[in-house]
């Protein structure tokens, strides 16, 4: 093995292991021997369509972005982190300078680095580099494979608490029970919601809702032979509203929606069932065109809006919600491989189930010199 | 002439003139005689189609909300205004003790009784009934007929400056120049914008709003054969942006977008042009069904907002922008009519223009003891 | 027994029963037996001095305000409740018009019609009339003891969830183990609060803090000869800092600090514990005149909000914490009396404790139809 | 001359002129020529007493931090601004990486490194190094002088605009009219205040801002003999309501008070004038213990804020105001030094009038290679 052993997408499908050189580290920066790597929806995507929206992998580009790790080295001026700390890693870092980073939206600057979007490598390999702010302390009772977790934890967060401003008591609907979509209901049980509703149109995957995260579950009826989208969305919305004794108003309303779907029925089912004055989060990408109801989001003046990553406080937020105990990340790592079998591993998360045929709902991969069934 | 004259809607474009008795008034209610009252495009909407979306004409109903009068009578309990006094009409009630209501958001009460919209009848009457805090006193200098106009800029100053939460210094971008589309202009205009875009595809619309309201206007080039709106709207969008020097980042940002025209080109064309974490506020009503861009909303995180009518405030700080000369009204109001000419009136506004030709901004008309030149 | 028995504070300490009529109902009101009411420091303020600031009693006034019961008749136009619901009594109607009332600050209307606040009647009587919005139906497993309960915990709920803006996974210093104290712990506890230190003078109410809602708890030392108040409160913020590991910035810091003490060396501490950016509510009421430290509020740009009753959301989100099992009222009543014995209760509450030497916490009053030990 | 002349104060009442070497700069950083500098009263109080509050000045440092330049050398990564540029300085640098800084609250950064406050040197000398960021392009039209006055006038908006969330059509009273108050009244009536009443116990100071910024103003009375500050306070306000037809509810309330004196009377008074729900901003500085009403704060729900520096988006708020032609910053600018003569300048500033008798509101230095006419 080399010094920097990285896992590389060199073009679309086309993956392989090469030694990087170890970054250097300026001041503020510290090194870290990644141990956990969990594989993300976007990192199949790059891999096997070489591209998100305008982001193309023109160069190689080492992936994995949902990591933790321990501390190897640090720069001479950092004080927040130690060598041999276990540490989750937050992967983007802004340009710390322009107005969107000293405003507190940090996440939105142009200039941020963030691990395996092009041209940026990521971190699937021995070593990452971070700005010492981007290590983040795991407590005791956090694992490292929960550290790797904190990243997609972390936009669920961003989603239902930093911007669905979600409170104890109120009622959410999450559509979509991926990763992102479970861990949104994760936070919003967390966080006390009266009820946390799973739709999905995949009932295995409603029931692992229901068993970990969901206080309700929804699975939509097919569409009828004919029917537009509208339509369906319009007869999909009207009978989980009478299933689940949705109202508008009052207190039987849903304050939040998240879409964690992508898909256009959902996003239309969801400005249906939004209550008067209510927010729609949208986190999940698909098919970017979608067609909503601009009277519904009028009449009831829904808050539609964007969730991109996270921000100021959302990965403290996350770690602490697992410290806690308010939420157990265990049940989502559902397969687990070694850095030499991480095409084994895109491959699995790319069909959603693994070669014996288990669903997957995250796979973690070990750095590469860390044992697979090492929880630590 | 009977007692109270209104003017009725009977069935589609079926009106006339009805002798309707005089409302009585409880305790905590003021009777108003209507002076002058403009005319809406909702207005219209239910002269020309019967019903908009769910709300349906089924009784004859009498048309008009945008009013202004002078007190006629008050109940028992009534402090706020006394009689002769000249007043705004806000023309809907909330029920006053649902969570909205009491929550500060009565607007989206389901309860509303609102002027002119089904089954409530509306305002075109010589007398019309409201709780007397829907009743505002217009100060020295604010005309009765700028009294009417108060109704379409309180939608301006809830869209921009409660929704859009608009401050001194930022950039606007308002779609359509109809008159919602002129007002939210003229707020924004009035709070201190560094720039006010004004944006309509007929030119002549362009200039009136660069006279009065706008700092910049932008005309849409004719779609391509064959381009898709899609397509149309980025390349619009594009172009928006060169001619004008808009960036997504820094200064030269647009923080607010308005779309007051429902057509699905500006509000794609919105999704484009936003500032990153900037606000698109959706008050113009066209086709309902509109395909967005989610992954500007998403990667911008971009705040769609809906806007409803008004709410607390939106009354009282409308007026305050004209008694402080901050906005002035009178070049809104194209066209005024004689109450017996009422349908003459509602014509010109569905044409868009009078039968000499000339572009109908707003047309006014007045109550049936007021003459028509009669400003007051 | 008479109609309406009304238990009625004559002048300072004179207090007695009453025959008062049975109150007529409007067609949005509601006319509730009540069941249970608790006994607030205010009615004993009342009791024991005649007045609170400018509220002076000086027509004979029925005391109490902290009440449930079972509603006895509905307004024609009542949809919420009907008879025989079990109900909390919020005490207190804005006149629902004014411009506070309409923006969801009705708790700040002028014209608020409270419960045993002079001129009006309280509720220790066997009906209260109250607005049908008023009445808010207790869900099964709340009991009609903690319905009476409902009001402090509003007081609460308004402290910490809606003015102090408190999530989960914050930090919270309550100053005060009275009820409202204690209950604002209860909440910050509720929301999913990381640490709730409980302050005060009394070791036996640290315990029973403790033991409850808080996490840590914080006796100050006494003051030492010569002291000046604010040294002493320097003294004490600097070894509660020590003792708990506080700092004013980063993951140990303060969130919010509540004084529901209203004692100066309370606040004044609050001022030197709070963290950068952080937010004091001021709950409790002492002498009014209190010395602050201007240069911490400045320097930390701190927000010192006051915080008055309960508004829009407080109740309906007081009820569901209790619904929902997140806070458990039963251990705060300490003390139960037959409405027969009031005076007994006023005087317990009053010293602080029964005639048997035990600590009173909350004493609640039976209505005059119910037997003491009925829990309902 | 030397190479990097600087204006130094060695101990208390103790200054001269010191040769320090160039600041090397990295590749983040700017060098300015320092071309004008604004004293302000906390430079004066350092050179009269060597501390604020637990900053103390141990070893020399230069003074000044209220600055404008011109861009001499820039780092090989800034983009925002070239050599040869005209700019306004930002004197404070939060560490960028903190919890704060990153959340949009750099300006309680723990590690801010600001001009002239100990151990940090000052602008008053031929050369200052900043962060590129801190380093803000004057538009057109706005001259260095302005660019100078920008610091102070950035309070004004960080207190009005940022915290106080002043909006157009509200009221403000400004206690203080010093070059903070007078700031704080331009910023409010330049955000399109209803009334600015400026409060100061001397009439000429009254003079001036009602010139030039206030709508109105009130000069308290005397005290009488025998009455306590508190009581004074409470006919102090009395006196100023029923003077300016100030109510604590409706349209005559007063929405901001701003204290810019950091006397205890005014603070004090502004409890009893503020609006129910209304913001009070602690701007001023003086004797830090001060004894307010807590019953006024909760019975109105008062928030009372301290106000620190500026923040995120603050500085080019206050420059746009400018460049706007909002405000107008000359008239503030009464006196002008040469660098050689800037202990005079202290002098002069700290007596509050210059050796002729006239009124200091601003005084502005010079730097060694500007002449003292130079308006540029």
């Amino acid at each position: 093995m080399s010094d920097n052993p990285s896992f590389v997408l060199k073009s679309v499908l086309d993956v392989g292991y090469e030694d990087r050189a170890i970054p250097e580290i300026s001041d503020n920066e510290v090194l870290v021997k990644v141990m956990k790597t969990g594989i993300c929806g976007s990192d199949v995507h790059y891999f096997a369509h070489g591209r998100i929206g305008d982001f193309i992998v023109e160069n190689p580009m080492v992936l994995g972005h949902e990591s933790s790790g321990i501390v190897f080295k640090v720069g001479s001026k950092v004080k927040n982190v130690g060598v041999g700390e276990r540490v989750a890693i937050e992967p983007g870092a802004g340009c710390h300078s322009c107005e969107l980073c000293k405003a507190g939206k940090y996440h939105l600057c142009q200039g941020m680095i963030f691990a395996a979007t092009p041209p940026y490598d990521g971190t699937l390999a021995r070593y990452y580099k971070v700005p010492a702010d981007n290590a983040y302390t795991l407590p005791d009772g956090v694992s490292l494979e929960d550290g790797a977790m904190i990243e997609p934890l972390a936009v669920g967060v961003h989603s239902v608490a930093t911007l669905g401003n979600f409170r104890s008591g109120q009622a959410a609907i999450v559509f979509g029970c991926g990763p992102v979509g479970l861990l949104c209901m994760a936070v919003a049980k967390a966080l006390g919601a009266s009820r946390v509703i799973a739709v999905d149109i995949v009932a295995s995957r409603l029931e692992f809702a229901k068993q970990h995260v969901a206080t309700h579950t929804y699975l939509p009826p097919p569409p009828n032979e004919g029917e537009s989208k509208i339509e369906f969305s319009q007869r999909n919305a009207a009978q989980l509203k009478a299933q689940l004794g949705i109202s508008e108003r009052g207190k039987d309303a849903i304050d939040l929606v998240v879409d964690a779907s992508g898909a256009e029925v959902s996003i239309q089912t969801a400005f249906y069932v939004a209550k008067a004055g209510g927010t729609i989060v949208q986190v999940g990408m698909g098919n970017p065109h979608i067609t909503i109801n601009t009277q519904m989001l009028g009449n009831k003046e829904l808050n539609y809006k964007g969730s991109f990553r996270y921000g100021p406080g959302d990965y403290p937020f996350a770690i602490d919600l697992v410290a806690q105990g308010k939420i157990d990340l265990k049940p989502f790592v559902t397969h687990r491989y070694k850095f030499e079998d991480a095409l084994v591993a895109f491959k699995a998360t790319q069909a959603g189930k693994s070669e014996d045929g288990k669903a997957v709902i995250k796979i973690v991969i070990s750095g590469p010199d860390v044992p697979v069934d090492s929880k630590l």
